[in-house]
């Protein structure tokens, strides 16, 4: 992993309800409709929840070359959109951690355009070894996930 | 629209529940972690969905190019994800409509490699004008998909 | 690997010349200037590479969990755009043998609808182990290659 | 637009030389070949053009809602990929100016990882009007490109 040091911000903030990474929208993020597509904002939802986990101290590479390869696999998804987003657009994506199983987190996503409400996200995501298996969070982890947790 | 004729098969077929086509994974579908992305299936099911519309008759193409321009877009999508995809892989996209409404399409779609099913989705579509407002759907169009709809 | 069986001509088709692969545009591949995103024809192109492999007999899969695990990478691409493809287009795919040394095949690759050329593509790709390094293309392959060529 | 206020370095930043972006490597950047997937690598080109534009002045959705809606396009690109990227990376996406034309600009743009050269790509960008023609490109953009050019 290459340090980020003289791009403060590129992995977005830690905040009172979890994290929120700022998105620029560029050409290919967009369709011929005009509007961002809408497999795009499931991109944009997994750079959140990556960077949240980067900034509390877990990263994929350090997950995939651990002693158990581990990583983390979506398990299932619901989203809806409300307004569309455009070229140029700074979107931002808040991401919250609404509960926590021993191998699954559920998360509240958002994305945002100033304060409008673009789309939101339920999102259940699952710590996997190798061959697929459902893994048991490590507590370190699952205890800096808790720690960002809504009561 | 370029005609297909020399590529029988490229949109799919028509069935009797409603639409498959199968879909190749390539490269670009997959990630580091070794299989299919989670936001690659959505790419799937939307192939799925407009080569449902082109086989009774509808392109994206006519749509946006009408005298009161239109096109489909995603308001709400819910998957779940059960097993990997991988490189190579032949799955099947499978699409039935469930619901039909004035300006909105509901959806049942799967993705199947041979028998086993990889993802299962619930999809809504709504046609929308220029601006963004849905607008009825033609009945020529709704009575097409009217016919494709399990009792 | 799962069969393709039912689905005939879903790898496009061994030609004289080399491989042809029909390839459908579809709203991932466009963006919001109302035509196909360039970078789109770089996953057209390499799903030709791969179906035409595919044809003679190599699978990315059988590479990667070989004895000595491999994978083709492309070490250098200049492609030129002449016109627009857009929505609902069915293109053509052409791949062709023009040189192939110990670990590198180069090719030359076209993007077609009907007769017009859209795209033109020069591409190096090397085959590689898993640290990286070129290997020597199998004979079985490099055979298969060959016939494939342009005198 | 959206201010992008609060999250200065989003866009990169002007340099000497031209501009540099830096960009984050996530799981929709890789393939299972367990790196970068090459055609990431054009996105991320791209984004660091935009942000180029960006920076002295020039939005897309200016251009393409202004009186005579514009573009800009690619026309002609040759990359050479010469080390791989992978998850967790942030890498350095420089642009400069070699050559500016009546329509067309020259850039040469370099991927770094620190200070290693991953890629390092030639690309010419037309100005294009809405039926694809060539325009002139406007004299105030021309000059801010020329004060960022090498001699």
């Amino acid at each position: 992993m290459t340090e980020s040091e003289g791009w403060p911000g590129l992995a977005g903030q830690l905040t009172d309800f979890g994290h929120v990474l700022p998105v620029r929208v560029y050409f290919e993020d967009t369709d011929f409709s005009g509007v961002v597509y809408h497999a795009s904002y499931l991109r944009f939802l997994e750079r959140g929840r990556s960077d949240f986990l980067r900034l509390i101290g877990v990263s994929h590479q350090a997950l995939a070359t651990s002693s158990v390869p581990m990583a983390f696999a979506v398990a299932r998804l619901a989203i809806e959109f409300r307004k569309p987003a455009r070229i140029d657009d700074v979107l931002k994506i808040e991401s919250r951690v609404v509960d926590l199983g021993a191998a699954t987190i559920r998360l509240a996503q958002t994305v945002r355009r100033d304060e409008a409400v673009l789309a939101s996200a339920a999102v259940s995501v699952v710590l996997i070894n190798s061959v697929g298996r459902p893994r048991r969070i490590p507590e370190e982890i699952a205890e800096k996930l808790r720690r960002r947790s809504k009561p």
